[in-house]
């Protein structure tokens, strides 16, 4: 799972099946890179999320119908990062 | 799931059997670099898409003979991008 | 597999139902990027572990309701390696 | 899925039982690395071909006795990139 | 797949269930990388080999309670590299 921030979302209205009636935001990752993610807890821009991929996506949503290679799994409310030195 | 623009399309006779009947398509990533896709959703050169990934490129387009490991998702209309500053 | 090593945890109340319960462990790879994982053996910061990806993460745990893309799957006590000239 | 030319092959007569008599392609992709692929439709050195990675190289293949990560799709005739600028 | 090299072992009494009773080889990749895998072929620090990736990791070895996702999956005797000029 990474660490991502919301930065918008998407507008697609010709998708294919699996994908029909999804909320597709927008992500960028450490490296400044963009990611598309489905989200279903509702993460808006700003927030910072870590994301689910692969098949584990599918699975960790728990909607049969919506099938993702990269799901927002979580909102970050903190992390507690104790750099080893 | 990643934001990808159509570039051209493949010419490929000799095939597996997987992938017997499918359109495919040639993309270019944010960094330059070529991909191949399937297309379901009928992209034409030019237009921006994202693309599915894994197992989630057969589940999404909804078709079990598809054996594909990257799929055109949907096309992109418009984004809606906030950086956060 | 990868080899990495726990630097922290995350907190995260609003989460997907795959990944409600689950201990989210902040881990470091070799080139200094973060990564999260679950991690079902109780691993502490400072600890180098390897890390199972993709479908085998979920499998490896042996909790079908662990949805996890990426898992702790050992503490690593030591190594023998033997560089080859 | 991606461009990638065959290069030789490997000779490996000590194998895990899933891969145990597979032609097993070299192949160079377009940052000059090398891969390992399973060739189930006869490309020679020197052809071009896309590849097919992950799960979608067994179904792809069609052969459930062939437990591969990376199979060659296809040998490319064509391609018909139209770059837009 | 990918050929890398062995270096050597790795040392882990806590695991979790799915990789409790693997031998687990530090292996080098072509990038300087390490990587950790399951090997049942009985590779030795200094042998080439390739290696299996993902779900068929899992499938090639044939073990259903082998939870991995990179295994070696043969050791390299030779290859027949002839780049295209």
């Amino acid at each position: 799972m990474e660490i991502m921030r919301v930065t918008g979302s998407l507008v697609c209205t010709r998708r294919v099946p699996g994908l029909g009636v999804t909320d597709l935001r927008l992500l960028c990752d450490a490296s400044g890179g963009l990611a598309v993610a489905t989200d279903t807890v509702g993460a808006s821009p700003g927030s910072w999320v870590f994301t689910v991929s692969g098949s584990a996506a599918r699975y960790a949503v728990g909607d049969p119908a919506l099938q993702t290679d990269l799901a927002i799994g979580g909102i970050i409310d903190d992390w507690d990062d104790d750099p080893v030195t």
